[in-house]
């Protein structure tokens, strides 16, 4: 099932939809449909656990051929904003996760040409979430080195602590796309919450996608392209930490929450590690793409 | 004014309270008593602004040896919560910003000697607050260092990004107290915020002060004990990055709302800095103490 949350006007109020046959099917309209209480937000909607996309299937297949204009609406005709607007939470990020960025990050940046031993855990603000097409902020006088990093995200369906490895898939609620945009130069002292927390660092989206519907999360294509040139390409299978090495980590010591969102480091090919090295800049596009999620597109913008 | 978030028993809800001769009484129910909506909660109180503080002063002007039972209660008899149970963010961290912790940083743990030019800015999840006298959890599995840092903690009033220093001051809304709980052996690569952001290594409290009553949040003594014995002891005046300076650089990129927590940094006498080195363990209490606010007060226990 892919969930998107979306405005049918600019001015409108945020609302969760399931897509199907390329309309964006209300989902608190089709609990009206069916006499069932679904939610209107994305967040409630993980918070109910799977009874509720149970109901949401059912309810797809009931009023298929038979939806009025107001319970599916094209999807041209939204905007689909990022699948949680606002986190509960900081988003968490690992750093470091695939091998060759290991070591164009220890040629570029200032990090380890050694494989990391651990996770490298850091975070982003909840107000750094961006979504499909809104833009990312370059403020030239912050940063001259702003970066790009296709990552596939992780979405927590469960409230839980210390989790084991062998049950942690079970506790995936979905999966999305998160650009990991960073300000290389804002890095301070090694902590990355500034250089990757900035407002519009996180553009997330386009869709979830339930973990029913990705059959293996450590086998996607993923890649990235700027001005349709592309400069990431490679594929799950080659992360350092697996999903439920990540998820057994995180959760040692950090408790995980339904919807917090952990998105899982990016292949080679950012601009850093790059020869010569390349940035982006106002006017650039920036998409990322994982295989089964969709493609998620930014343009940068100029802020002064 | 201090502020404090509470419970009548285990089992009640979280209730907003301010302290009056040694009562707390309850905003909400001063608010009735008053044919005025005051809020229940430390976050829709920040949300009201101003006007809602003024109302609180009025309300307890005019109920003055004149409060029944229900509306105020011996601070004795109730349960002290932490005073933003659940942030609706990560909560802001200062790294190395006093001079003598910087130095006995380089020496016992891998941060530079060197004064940071910009702040060190780390973060820990919501999850990691806990109030008075509920306990830091040791985890001897995880961690064989687990050390104390108290610290004044800013409260943001107002949304706001890229604020001016010559303005900052007035988007702070209050301070608290912060005890950034660290577990030394669980940094990452240089990041923090495993190390610092477990569950349980928040310790805030016991109250917010608003920021009127704290005539300058840079003078202000601070001192931390362990089982009663001194180990810090410190003012804030010794601060590098002073509280305008922190809110100018975080607000430069990312934008600041009401309730957001910035904790100042800690002095030296941080147990890695000492000679020899000593930690907490199960059993040990702690006593984080800002002039002006009050004492903060957690136990350490075992967890397996």
């Amino acid at each position: 099932m892919k969930l998107v949350t979306y405005r049918h006007e600019i001015a409108g109020e945020a609302r969760l939809g399931v897509m199907a046959d390329g309309m964006v099917v209300d989902v608190e309209l089709l609990g009206d449909v069916m006499g069932e209480g679904l939610p209107a937000t994305m967040l409630d909607l993980i918070d109910m656990g799977p009874d509720a996309l149970a109901a949401i299937s059912r309810g797809l297949e009931a009023t298929d051929g038979a939806r009025p204009a107001g319970l599916a609406v094209p999807q041209e005709n939204v905007r689909l904003l990022a699948p949680i607007p606002r986190p509960r939470k900081n988003v968490f990020g690992i750093g470091l996760n695939y091998t060759e960025h290991v070591a164009e990050s220890a040629r570029s940046l200032d990090t380890s040409a050694e494989l990391p031993q651990q996770p490298i855990i850091f975070s982003k603000p909840p107000t750094a979430v961006i979504g499909q097409g809104e833009p990312i902020r370059h403020n030239a006088a912050i940063t001259r080195q702003l970066d790009w990093e296709v990552e596939l995200a992780v979405i927590i369906g469960r409230r839980a602590t210390r989790i084991d490895k062998a049950d942690a898939m079970n506790h995936v609620f979905g999966y999305t796309i998160v650009n990991d945009v960073s300000a290389r130069d804002n890095r301070r002292a090694g902590q990355w919450i500034f250089s990757k927390g900035q407002d519009s660092y996180c553009p997330m989206g386009p869709a979830i996608v339930t973990a029913d519907e990705i059959t293996d999360p450590h086998d996607l294509d993923l890649w990235l392209t700027k001005n349709g040139e592309e400069k990431q390409r490679s594929n799950t299978k080659f992360m350092l930490f697996r999903i439920p090495d990540l998820i057994a980590d995180l959760s040692s010591g950090m408790t995980l929450e339904p919807g917090d969102i952990i998105a899982t480091g990016t292949p080679a090919g950012v601009g850093a590690g790059r020869d010569p090295q390349e940035w982006m800049w106002p006017g650039d596009v920036i998409e990322c793409g994982v295989e089964g999620i969709g493609t998620l597109r930014n343009p940068v913008i100029k802020v002064d």
